[in-house]
Protein backbone atom coordinates (compact mmCIF):
# COMPACT_ATOMS: atom_id res chain seq x y z
CA UNK A 1 0.00 0.00 0.00
CA UNK A 2 0.90 3.41 -0.60
CA UNK A 3 0.27 6.93 1.44
CA UNK A 4 -1.39 9.41 -0.44
CA UNK A 5 -2.83 12.62 0.26
CA UNK A 6 -6.34 13.27 -0.86
CA UNK A 7 -6.67 16.66 -3.33
CA UNK A 8 -10.41 16.61 -4.63
CA UNK A 9 -13.22 15.03 -5.98
CA UNK A 10 -12.53 14.26 -9.63
CA UNK A 11 -15.69 15.50 -11.90
CA UNK A 12 -16.39 12.93 -14.67
CA UNK A 13 -18.25 13.61 -17.62
CA UNK A 14 -18.50 9.53 -18.48
CA UNK A 15 -17.41 6.32 -17.13
CA UNK A 16 -17.97 2.89 -17.63
CA UNK A 17 -21.17 1.59 -15.80
CA UNK A 18 -18.86 -1.58 -14.36
CA UNK A 19 -17.10 1.36 -11.82
CA UNK A 20 -19.84 1.45 -9.67
CA UNK A 21 -21.27 4.65 -8.04
CA UNK A 22 -18.49 4.97 -5.27
CA UNK A 23 -16.88 9.07 -5.66
CA UNK A 24 -13.62 9.28 -7.64
CA UNK A 25 -11.12 11.10 -5.89
CA UNK A 26 -7.53 12.53 -6.88
CA UNK A 27 -4.72 11.81 -5.03
CA UNK A 28 -0.93 13.19 -4.86
CA UNK A 29 1.73 10.89 -3.98
CA UNK A 30 4.47 11.73 -1.86
CA UNK A 31 6.72 11.89 -4.68
CA UNK A 32 4.43 14.03 -6.37
CA UNK A 33 2.52 11.80 -8.67
CA UNK A 34 -1.22 12.13 -9.33
CA UNK A 35 -3.07 9.10 -8.96
CA UNK A 36 -7.01 8.69 -9.19
CA UNK A 37 -8.84 6.28 -6.81
CA UNK A 38 -12.14 5.19 -5.60
CA UNK A 39 -13.33 6.22 -2.17
CA UNK A 40 -15.27 3.84 -0.38
CA UNK A 41 -14.62 5.64 3.05
CA UNK A 42 -15.77 9.49 2.49
CA UNK A 43 -12.44 10.80 2.79
CA UNK A 44 -12.06 14.73 3.04
CA UNK A 45 -9.03 17.27 0.67
CA UNK A 46 -6.16 17.30 2.93
CA UNK A 47 -6.65 14.18 4.52
CA UNK A 48 -3.76 10.88 4.70
CA UNK A 49 -4.63 7.92 3.58
CA UNK A 50 -3.40 4.80 2.27
CA UNK A 51 -4.37 3.09 -0.66
CA UNK A 52 -4.66 -0.77 -1.77
CA UNK A 53 -3.72 -1.39 -5.73
CA UNK A 54 -4.24 -4.21 -7.78
CA UNK A 55 -6.73 -7.09 -7.26
CA UNK A 56 -6.97 -6.00 -3.91
CA UNK A 57 -8.49 -3.14 -4.53
CA UNK A 58 -11.59 -4.45 -6.61
CA UNK A 59 -12.66 -6.24 -2.82
CA UNK A 60 -11.83 -3.16 -0.94
CA UNK A 61 -14.68 -1.26 -3.75
CA UNK A 62 -17.24 -3.76 -1.93
CA UNK A 63 -17.57 -6.19 -4.44
CA UNK A 64 -14.37 -7.93 -6.86
CA UNK A 65 -16.37 -6.91 -10.41
CA UNK A 66 -15.90 -2.71 -9.88
CA UNK A 67 -13.85 -1.91 -12.15
CA UNK A 68 -11.41 -0.17 -10.24
CA UNK A 69 -6.90 -0.67 -9.93
CA UNK A 70 -6.81 1.91 -6.74
CA UNK A 71 -8.89 2.11 -3.41
CA UNK A 72 -8.61 4.53 -0.34
CA UNK A 73 -8.42 1.77 2.53
CA UNK A 74 -8.07 4.29 5.51
CA UNK A 75 -7.11 7.36 6.92
CA UNK A 76 -3.90 8.15 8.57
CA UNK A 77 -3.37 9.98 12.18
CA UNK A 78 -0.40 12.01 12.18
CA UNK A 79 0.99 12.20 9.19
CA UNK A 80 3.85 13.14 7.99
CA UNK A 81 5.38 12.02 11.61
CA UNK A 82 7.81 14.51 13.17
CA UNK A 83 10.14 11.64 13.78
CA UNK A 84 10.33 10.58 9.90
CA UNK A 85 13.38 12.20 8.07
CA UNK B 1 -6.11 4.67 -11.54
CA UNK B 2 -3.85 7.44 -13.32
CA UNK B 3 -4.88 10.28 -15.38
CA UNK B 4 -3.78 10.63 -19.29
CA UNK B 5 -3.99 12.90 -22.32
CA UNK B 6 -4.78 10.79 -25.68
CA UNK B 7 -2.59 11.71 -28.48
CA UNK B 8 -3.59 9.59 -30.93
CA UNK B 9 -5.22 6.65 -32.46
CA UNK B 10 -2.81 3.85 -33.26
CA UNK B 11 -1.77 2.24 -36.26
CA UNK B 12 -1.76 -1.17 -36.34
CA UNK B 13 0.18 -3.69 -38.65
CA UNK B 14 -1.08 -6.97 -36.72
CA UNK B 15 -2.63 -7.38 -33.25
CA UNK B 16 -3.57 -11.06 -31.22
CA UNK B 17 -7.03 -12.08 -32.03
CA UNK B 18 -7.56 -11.77 -28.80
CA UNK B 19 -7.53 -8.30 -28.26
CA UNK B 20 -10.99 -8.09 -29.89
CA UNK B 21 -11.88 -5.34 -32.24
CA UNK B 22 -11.70 -1.83 -29.44
CA UNK B 23 -10.12 0.89 -30.81
CA UNK B 24 -5.90 1.17 -29.72
CA UNK B 25 -5.39 4.68 -28.41
CA UNK B 26 -2.12 6.12 -28.07
CA UNK B 27 -1.94 8.46 -24.33
CA UNK B 28 0.58 10.52 -22.62
CA UNK B 29 0.93 10.08 -18.70
CA UNK B 30 0.73 13.21 -16.43
CA UNK B 31 4.76 12.59 -16.36
CA UNK B 32 5.65 12.55 -20.29
CA UNK B 33 5.40 8.82 -20.71
CA UNK B 34 3.43 6.83 -23.75
CA UNK B 35 1.25 4.51 -23.21
CA UNK B 36 -1.37 2.66 -25.04
CA UNK B 37 -5.05 1.33 -24.10
CA UNK B 38 -8.02 0.00 -25.30
CA UNK B 39 -10.36 2.81 -25.77
CA UNK B 40 -14.71 1.10 -25.28
CA UNK B 41 -15.82 4.54 -24.91
CA UNK B 42 -14.76 6.22 -28.20
CA UNK B 43 -12.52 8.82 -26.38
CA UNK B 44 -10.77 12.12 -28.92
CA UNK B 45 -7.12 13.43 -29.18
CA UNK B 46 -7.06 15.86 -26.61
CA UNK B 47 -9.37 14.26 -24.26
CA UNK B 48 -8.22 13.93 -20.46
CA UNK B 49 -9.12 10.44 -19.75
CA UNK B 50 -8.14 8.49 -16.47
CA UNK B 51 -7.61 4.21 -17.12
CA UNK B 52 -7.88 1.45 -15.71
CA UNK B 53 -4.84 -1.09 -14.91
CA UNK B 54 -4.18 -5.17 -15.20
CA UNK B 55 -6.69 -7.07 -14.04
CA UNK B 56 -9.66 -4.66 -14.12
CA UNK B 57 -8.67 -3.54 -17.86
CA UNK B 58 -9.84 -6.62 -18.51
CA UNK B 59 -13.35 -6.09 -17.57
CA UNK B 60 -13.32 -2.79 -18.46
CA UNK B 61 -12.78 -3.97 -22.19
CA UNK B 62 -16.28 -5.61 -21.74
CA UNK B 63 -14.50 -9.18 -21.39
CA UNK B 64 -12.20 -10.67 -18.78
CA UNK B 65 -11.04 -12.48 -21.93
CA UNK B 66 -9.68 -9.61 -23.96
CA UNK B 67 -6.13 -8.84 -24.18
CA UNK B 68 -5.19 -5.69 -22.33
CA UNK B 69 -3.60 -4.34 -19.38
CA UNK B 70 -5.12 -0.64 -19.65
CA UNK B 71 -8.23 0.52 -20.66
CA UNK B 72 -9.88 3.77 -20.77
CA UNK B 73 -12.68 4.50 -18.04
CA UNK B 74 -13.60 7.34 -18.11
CA UNK B 75 -13.24 11.10 -19.25
CA UNK B 76 -12.27 13.96 -16.90
CA UNK B 77 -14.09 17.03 -17.00
CA UNK B 78 -12.26 21.07 -16.56
CA UNK B 79 -8.88 19.12 -16.37
CA UNK B 80 -6.21 20.43 -15.36
CA UNK B 81 -7.85 22.27 -12.21
CA UNK B 82 -7.17 25.73 -11.72
CA UNK B 83 -6.61 25.43 -7.75
CA UNK B 84 -4.32 22.48 -8.15
CA UNK B 85 -0.33 22.88 -8.63
CA UNK C 1 9.98 -8.94 -3.59
CA UNK C 2 11.77 -6.12 -2.21
CA UNK C 3 14.30 -5.27 0.59
CA UNK C 4 13.14 -2.57 2.97
CA UNK C 5 13.44 -1.22 6.62
CA UNK C 6 10.83 -1.09 8.99
CA UNK C 7 10.30 2.57 10.09
CA UNK C 8 7.27 2.66 12.20
CA UNK C 9 3.18 1.20 13.15
CA UNK C 10 0.76 3.31 11.39
CA UNK C 11 -1.89 4.92 13.40
CA UNK C 12 -5.12 5.06 11.52
CA UNK C 13 -8.37 6.83 12.16
CA UNK C 14 -9.98 4.27 10.37
CA UNK C 15 -9.82 1.18 7.95
CA UNK C 16 -11.97 -1.24 5.74
CA UNK C 17 -12.91 -3.98 7.89
CA UNK C 18 -11.45 -6.73 4.84
CA UNK C 19 -7.92 -5.54 6.11
CA UNK C 20 -8.38 -7.68 9.14
CA UNK C 21 -5.97 -7.19 12.30
CA UNK C 22 -2.50 -7.20 11.61
CA UNK C 23 -0.49 -4.46 12.22
CA UNK C 24 0.05 -2.21 9.38
CA UNK C 25 3.80 -1.07 9.02
CA UNK C 26 5.38 1.99 7.62
CA UNK C 27 8.46 0.98 5.42
CA UNK C 28 10.93 2.55 3.46
CA UNK C 29 12.58 1.16 0.46
CA UNK C 30 16.43 1.25 -0.72
CA UNK C 31 15.78 3.90 -3.42
CA UNK C 32 14.21 5.84 -0.09
CA UNK C 33 10.56 5.57 -1.02
CA UNK C 34 8.13 5.10 1.25
CA UNK C 35 5.63 2.12 1.64
CA UNK C 36 2.72 0.60 3.87
CA UNK C 37 2.39 -3.37 4.60
CA UNK C 38 0.79 -5.36 6.77
CA UNK C 39 2.84 -7.31 9.24
CA UNK C 40 2.38 -11.04 9.84
CA UNK C 41 5.69 -11.57 11.56
CA UNK C 42 5.72 -8.91 14.36
CA UNK C 43 9.01 -6.70 13.14
CA UNK C 44 10.47 -4.09 14.95
CA UNK C 45 11.48 -0.90 13.56
CA UNK C 46 14.98 -0.76 12.12
CA UNK C 47 14.22 -4.34 10.82
CA UNK C 48 15.06 -4.86 6.94
CA UNK C 49 12.94 -7.45 6.03
CA UNK C 50 11.45 -8.05 2.38
CA UNK C 51 8.13 -8.37 1.07
CA UNK C 52 5.85 -9.13 -1.43
CA UNK C 53 3.43 -7.87 -3.40
CA UNK C 54 0.13 -7.92 -5.26
CA UNK C 55 -2.23 -11.20 -5.19
CA UNK C 56 0.86 -13.16 -3.04
CA UNK C 57 0.48 -10.44 -0.80
CA UNK C 58 -3.05 -11.58 0.33
CA UNK C 59 -2.18 -15.04 1.10
CA UNK C 60 0.76 -14.30 2.72
CA UNK C 61 -1.19 -12.09 4.74
CA UNK C 62 -3.09 -15.53 5.88
CA UNK C 63 -6.51 -15.27 4.13
CA UNK C 64 -6.72 -14.67 0.56
CA UNK C 65 -9.63 -12.71 0.98
CA UNK C 66 -6.95 -9.83 3.25
CA UNK C 67 -7.51 -6.42 1.65
CA UNK C 68 -3.49 -5.58 1.28
CA UNK C 69 -1.51 -5.75 -1.52
CA UNK C 70 1.67 -5.53 0.21
CA UNK C 71 2.77 -7.94 3.16
CA UNK C 72 6.15 -8.25 5.34
CA UNK C 73 7.41 -11.71 4.04
CA UNK C 74 10.26 -12.25 6.46
CA UNK C 75 13.34 -10.68 8.43
CA UNK C 76 16.75 -10.36 7.00
CA UNK C 77 20.04 -11.11 8.58
CA UNK C 78 23.11 -8.74 7.94
CA UNK C 79 21.57 -5.85 5.75
CA UNK C 80 23.22 -4.23 4.00
CA UNK C 81 25.97 -6.90 3.32
CA UNK C 82 29.32 -5.62 3.68
CA UNK C 83 30.68 -6.84 -0.28
CA UNK C 84 27.75 -5.16 -1.48
CA UNK C 85 27.95 -1.59 -3.00
CA UNK D 1 0.16 -1.53 -22.80
CA UNK D 2 3.70 0.07 -23.89
CA UNK D 3 5.44 0.60 -27.13
CA UNK D 4 8.96 -0.97 -27.35
CA UNK D 5 11.37 -1.80 -30.06
CA UNK D 6 12.61 -5.05 -30.71
CA UNK D 7 16.56 -5.28 -30.01
CA UNK D 8 17.17 -9.19 -30.45
CA UNK D 9 16.15 -12.59 -29.74
CA UNK D 10 17.55 -13.76 -26.29
CA UNK D 11 19.86 -16.91 -26.11
CA UNK D 12 18.99 -18.77 -23.28
CA UNK D 13 21.48 -21.39 -21.16
CA UNK D 14 18.52 -22.59 -19.75
CA UNK D 15 15.15 -21.69 -19.13
CA UNK D 16 11.95 -22.91 -17.68
CA UNK D 17 9.51 -26.02 -18.66
CA UNK D 18 6.13 -23.89 -18.03
CA UNK D 19 7.45 -20.96 -20.42
CA UNK D 20 6.46 -22.80 -23.94
CA UNK D 21 8.88 -22.93 -26.52
CA UNK D 22 7.37 -19.13 -28.07
CA UNK D 23 11.08 -17.02 -28.87
CA UNK D 24 12.19 -14.72 -25.94
CA UNK D 25 12.97 -11.18 -27.42
CA UNK D 26 14.75 -8.49 -25.67
CA UNK D 27 13.09 -5.14 -26.15
CA UNK D 28 13.88 -1.15 -25.46
CA UNK D 29 11.53 0.87 -24.24
CA UNK D 30 11.03 4.33 -24.95
CA UNK D 31 12.54 5.52 -22.01
CA UNK D 32 15.59 3.37 -22.53
CA UNK D 33 15.04 0.21 -20.07
CA UNK D 34 15.57 -3.29 -21.50
CA UNK D 35 12.63 -5.32 -21.04
CA UNK D 36 12.15 -9.05 -21.95
CA UNK D 37 9.06 -10.39 -23.13
CA UNK D 38 7.45 -13.65 -25.26
CA UNK D 39 6.80 -13.32 -29.21
CA UNK D 40 3.93 -15.12 -30.18
CA UNK D 41 3.58 -12.77 -33.51
CA UNK D 42 7.22 -13.10 -35.01
CA UNK D 43 8.46 -9.64 -34.42
CA UNK D 44 12.03 -9.07 -36.33
CA UNK D 45 15.06 -6.64 -34.89
CA UNK D 46 13.85 -3.06 -35.10
CA UNK D 47 9.93 -3.19 -35.11
CA UNK D 48 8.00 -1.58 -32.96
CA UNK D 49 5.63 -3.48 -31.03
CA UNK D 50 2.98 -3.24 -28.09
CA UNK D 51 3.56 -5.02 -25.40
CA UNK D 52 0.81 -6.76 -22.76
CA UNK D 53 1.91 -7.58 -19.44
CA UNK D 54 0.74 -9.11 -16.17
CA UNK D 55 -2.25 -11.79 -16.47
CA UNK D 56 -3.02 -11.03 -19.77
CA UNK D 57 0.28 -11.67 -20.86
CA UNK D 58 -0.52 -15.52 -19.83
CA UNK D 59 -3.42 -15.70 -22.51
CA UNK D 60 -1.62 -13.65 -25.02
CA UNK D 61 1.31 -16.38 -24.95
CA UNK D 62 -2.12 -18.72 -25.83
CA UNK D 63 -2.32 -20.21 -22.69
CA UNK D 64 -3.07 -19.00 -19.55
CA UNK D 65 -0.60 -21.17 -17.78
CA UNK D 66 2.31 -19.90 -19.80
CA UNK D 67 5.25 -18.40 -17.55
CA UNK D 68 5.35 -14.49 -18.41
CA UNK D 69 4.30 -11.06 -17.43
CA UNK D 70 5.09 -9.08 -20.87
CA UNK D 71 4.22 -10.68 -23.97
CA UNK D 72 4.39 -9.25 -27.35
CA UNK D 73 0.70 -8.01 -28.54
CA UNK D 74 1.16 -6.29 -31.62
CA UNK D 75 3.29 -4.25 -34.72
CA UNK D 76 2.97 -0.81 -34.94
CA UNK D 77 3.04 0.82 -38.36
CA UNK D 78 4.71 4.46 -38.59
CA UNK D 79 5.98 4.66 -35.18
CA UNK D 80 7.13 7.22 -34.40
CA UNK D 81 4.62 9.79 -35.30
CA UNK D 82 5.98 13.00 -37.02
CA UNK D 83 3.55 14.53 -35.66
CA UNK D 84 4.17 13.56 -31.59
CA UNK D 85 6.88 15.34 -29.61
CA UNK E 1 10.01 -10.23 -17.81
CA UNK E 2 13.54 -8.00 -16.84
CA UNK E 3 16.92 -9.04 -16.60
CA UNK E 4 18.95 -9.04 -13.65
CA UNK E 5 22.52 -9.88 -12.28
CA UNK E 6 23.01 -12.45 -9.29
CA UNK E 7 24.29 -11.26 -6.04
CA UNK E 8 24.43 -13.64 -3.68
CA UNK E 9 21.90 -15.44 -1.41
CA UNK E 10 19.70 -13.96 1.14
CA UNK E 11 19.74 -15.22 4.39
CA UNK E 12 16.81 -15.20 6.37
CA UNK E 13 15.98 -14.73 10.37
CA UNK E 14 12.48 -15.56 9.58
CA UNK E 15 10.11 -15.86 6.13
CA UNK E 16 6.58 -17.28 5.95
CA UNK E 17 5.86 -20.88 5.63
CA UNK E 18 3.89 -20.31 2.40
CA UNK E 19 7.44 -19.53 0.61
CA UNK E 20 8.61 -23.21 0.44
CA UNK E 21 11.82 -24.17 0.75
CA UNK E 22 13.20 -22.34 -2.49
CA UNK E 23 16.37 -20.33 -2.48
CA UNK E 24 15.63 -16.67 -1.86
CA UNK E 25 18.52 -14.78 -4.01
CA UNK E 26 19.43 -11.10 -3.85
CA UNK E 27 19.24 -9.64 -7.96
CA UNK E 28 20.42 -6.38 -9.69
CA UNK E 29 18.73 -4.39 -12.05
CA UNK E 30 20.22 -3.17 -14.94
CA UNK E 31 19.32 -0.08 -13.60
CA UNK E 32 20.74 -0.48 -10.23
CA UNK E 33 17.87 -1.63 -8.17
CA UNK E 34 17.81 -4.30 -5.61
CA UNK E 35 15.05 -6.75 -5.90
CA UNK E 36 14.43 -10.59 -4.22
CA UNK E 37 13.17 -13.62 -6.04
CA UNK E 38 12.33 -17.00 -5.59
CA UNK E 39 15.23 -19.57 -7.27
CA UNK E 40 14.18 -22.87 -8.87
CA UNK E 41 16.94 -23.04 -11.21
CA UNK E 42 19.82 -22.88 -9.11
CA UNK E 43 21.89 -20.01 -10.22
CA UNK E 44 25.59 -18.48 -9.18
CA UNK E 45 26.10 -15.33 -8.16
CA UNK E 46 27.63 -13.40 -11.18
CA UNK E 47 24.76 -15.23 -13.96
CA UNK E 48 22.99 -12.93 -15.67
CA UNK E 49 19.23 -14.24 -15.24
CA UNK E 50 15.90 -13.07 -16.27
CA UNK E 51 13.24 -12.71 -13.99
CA UNK E 52 8.99 -13.57 -13.85
CA UNK E 53 6.92 -11.21 -11.87
CA UNK E 54 3.43 -11.44 -10.41
CA UNK E 55 0.88 -14.13 -10.50
CA UNK E 56 3.59 -16.09 -13.26
CA UNK E 57 6.27 -15.82 -10.41
CA UNK E 58 4.18 -18.25 -8.09
CA UNK E 59 3.95 -20.66 -10.90
CA UNK E 60 7.05 -20.55 -12.31
CA UNK E 61 8.30 -21.63 -8.33
CA UNK E 62 6.40 -24.62 -8.62
CA UNK E 63 2.95 -24.18 -7.27
CA UNK E 64 0.32 -21.75 -7.48
CA UNK E 65 0.39 -21.36 -3.56
CA UNK E 66 3.89 -20.18 -3.17
CA UNK E 67 3.78 -16.78 -2.18
CA UNK E 68 6.47 -14.87 -4.25
CA UNK E 69 5.83 -11.97 -6.70
CA UNK E 70 8.98 -12.48 -8.73
CA UNK E 71 11.07 -15.72 -9.63
CA UNK E 72 13.97 -16.70 -11.53
CA UNK E 73 13.10 -18.25 -14.60
CA UNK E 74 16.15 -19.21 -16.70
CA UNK E 75 19.70 -18.05 -16.99
CA UNK E 76 21.16 -16.13 -20.02
CA UNK E 77 24.05 -16.50 -22.56
CA UNK E 78 26.57 -13.76 -23.81
CA UNK E 79 25.40 -11.24 -21.37
CA UNK E 80 25.30 -8.02 -22.01
CA UNK E 81 25.62 -8.52 -25.68
CA UNK E 82 28.55 -6.55 -27.51
CA UNK E 83 25.95 -5.21 -30.16
CA UNK E 84 23.66 -3.45 -27.57
CA UNK E 85 24.23 -0.34 -26.40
Amino acid sequence: MEIHQVQQRLILTSRLDGMGLLPVKVLKSMSGSTLVALDPIGVNSGDWVFTIANSAARSAAGDDKILTDLTVGGVIDCWPPQNLT
